[in-house]
C-alpha cells in the first residue's frame, strides 16, 4: 500500500524546505510552491498504529487552493463589516473555509451540547463520565465540561452570587457552543438551577444541538448521598445560597431527556448514560453506518 | 464484514429498551444490564460513508466497566478534597476515565495550542485558516479561535482596556487548554501584544503544547494592508490604544516559530501554514504512521 499525490494543474517548483522533509517510510504528498496560480491535488493517507489499534483510511477530495494575491482562498473570507458586540468595538467576524460540516464528516459525528442539570449529588458528573466512556468506545470524540472543573480555570474569577452564577453558566454555554462547532460531543455537567440561564444557553445553539438532560432525583436522596458534604454544611448554615436548601432549583419543563431516580432500566449511572447515547444515535449525532 | 460483540463475564439480562434499538443494518453490540457485577466486552465497528469518502475501522480494546454500588468505575473518580480557587469556594476536581491520551489515540493526533501572535494586518487569521485547511486535508481535527470571533460570544463583555485585554487573553488560554485537553489542534489567532499575557497562557499548558507563532511583519506593511481600515482610524485618533500606533506590541523572544515577512519559501499564507504543519509533524502532534 502506498500514498500517492499528483498535481494536475499549474505544476511549479517544489520548495526545498518542504520537499526534503520525509519522516515517513514512504514518500508523502509534497507541497507545491506556486505563485498566482491554482494547485489541485488528491491525497491518500493510510495510517495504522499498533498501540491504539486504530486503522484509518482517508481519501481526501480534490482540493483546490489559490494563492493569488498572496492570500489563500482556502484560508477564509473576510466579511468587511465592522461591528460592536457588547463591549467589543470594531470587530469583524472571520469565516474559515473548514466548516462545521467538514468536521462532522471527518469525525463521523455531529457536534452538540449535552447539558446535564440537577441538584448537587444527583449524579450529573458520574453520568457525564459514563456517557463519555460509552461514546469513546463507539469511537466518538467527547469532552466533559464539569462545573467544578471549570471553576478551577476559565471561571475561577467567579463566585456564587447570582450575577456570578449567571456569568458562569453563560460562559459554559459559549464554550459548549465552540466545542459543538468544533464537532465535539460536549457534555456539560453543572447544577444550572435557573431556567432562564439554561434557556439562554439553548438559544446560543442551532435547533436540536442543545440537549437538556434533567437528573430528576429527589432532594432527600441527594442529601442522603451528600458526596461532598455540602448539604451538611448548608443545613448548618455554613454555606449560604445552596441550591435546594436556601436557593431554588427551577425544574426543567421541556428537557429532551429526563433521568428519573429509580426508573426501570435507568437506575444506574451507566444505564442512564446509555439512554442518552441512544437518544444521540436516534437523532443523528453519532449515527453508525455499517458496510454490508 | 460484520460487527461482533461478546460478553465474557457475568452475563445478565438485556434491558429491552436498549436491546431492541437496532437502526443499523447488522446487529450491533447491545447493552448489558448487570447489577453489582463486571461487564467485559470487545467491540468492532466498521463504518463507511460515501459522502465523506472516509472509511474507519475501530477495534476497541477489551473494556471492563463496573457498576457496583450504582456508580461506574468507568465514570470517574472523585478526589474528595474540597478547595478554593480564586472566587470559587467548595469545589472539587472531578476526573473522568476517558483521558487526554485516550482521545489522542482515538484521533491519532495530540491536542495543542498554536498561538499566532502579531500586529493587526499581519495575516494571523489568514494563516490560521490556511493551517486549518491543510491539517483537515491530513485528516486532523483543528479548531480556530479567532480574536474577533470570540469577542462575538464568550468575550463580548470585554472591551479594550488593559484589564479587559488581559482577561480576553486569559480566557483564550483557558479555552485553548480545554481544546488541547480534548485532543483538538487549537489554532488561536489574536494580537496578544503583551509578553506577560502570552507567557501566562503558555504556563497553563503542558510543556511543548503551547506553540507560539510570531507573525514578524513590519508595521508599515501591516499599515499598508490595513484590511479593516483600523490603522487609518487609529492615525486619525478615532481609535485609542491601538497596538502598534499608541499601544505597544512586545515582540516575542522565544517563539517556537517565526514567520518573517518576505522570507524565502514562506512568503504566502499557505507556505507559512505549511511551515507550522511541518513543525507539528516533526514534534509528534500529528505524526502519520504509514503501512509498509
Amino acid at each position: 500500500m502506498s500514498g500517492t499525490g499528483t498535481a494536475s494543474a499549474g505544476a511549479g517548483n517544489f520548495c526545498p524546505l518542504l520537499r526534503l522533509k520525509t519522516t515517513s517510510r514512504i514518500p508523502k504528498l509534497g507541497f507545491l510552491k506556486l505563485n498566482h496560480s491554482l494547485i489541485t491535488f488528491r491525497s491518500l493517507q493510510i495510517k495504522a498504529s499498533d498501540s491504539s489499534n486504530h486503522l484509518r483510511l482517508n481519501v481526501a477530495h480534490d482540493v483546490t487552493l489559490s494563492n493569488a494575491n498572496g492570500h489563500a482562498t482556502g484560508s477564509g473570507t473576510n466579511l468587511k463589516q465592522l461591528s460592536t458586540i457588547g463591549n467589543s468595538t470594531n470587530i469583524q467576524w472571520h469565516n474559515c473555509s473548514v466548516l462545521k460540516d467538514d468536521r462532522h464528516r471527518l469525525l463521523d459525528q455531529k457536534g452538540c451540547v449535552i447539558w446535564i442539570t440537577g441538584l448537587s449529588g444527583s449524579g450529573k458528573s458520574t453520568v457525564a463520565c459514563a456517557l463519555s466512556r460509552i461514546l469513546h468506545q463507539w469511537g466518538k470524540l467527547t469532552y466533559v465540561l464539569d462545573g467544578d472543573n471549570l471553576r478551577h480555570g476559565l471561571n475561577k474569577d467567579l463566585g456564587f452570587k447570582a450575577q456570578d452564577r449567571a456569568e458562569n453558566i453563560r460562559r459554559f454555554g459559549e464554550v459548549g457552543k465552540l466545542f459543538a462547532d468544533a464537532g465535539v460531543i460536549c457534555i456539560a455537567s453543572l447544577i444550572s438551577p435557573y431556567r432562564r440561564d439554561r434557556d439562554a444557553c439553548r438559544a446560543m445553539l442551532a435547533n436540536g444541538d442543545f440537549i437538556e438532560v434533567f437528573m430528576d432525583v429527589p432532594l432527600h436522596v441527594c442529601e442522603a448521598r451528600d458526596p461532598k458534604g455540602l448539604y451538611k454544611l448548608a443545613r448548618a448554615g455554613k454555606i449560604k445560597g445552596f441550591t435546594g436548601i436556601d436557593d431554588p432549583y427551577e425544574t426543567p419543563i421541556h428537557s429532551e431527556i429526563v433521568l428519573k431516580h429509580g426508573e426501570p432500566c435507568a437506575s444506574s449511572p451507566v444505564e442512564m448514560a446509555e439512554k442518552i447515547a441512544v437518544y444521540l444515535e436516534n437523532n443523528g449525532y453519532c449515527s453508525v453506518e455499517v458496510i454490508n
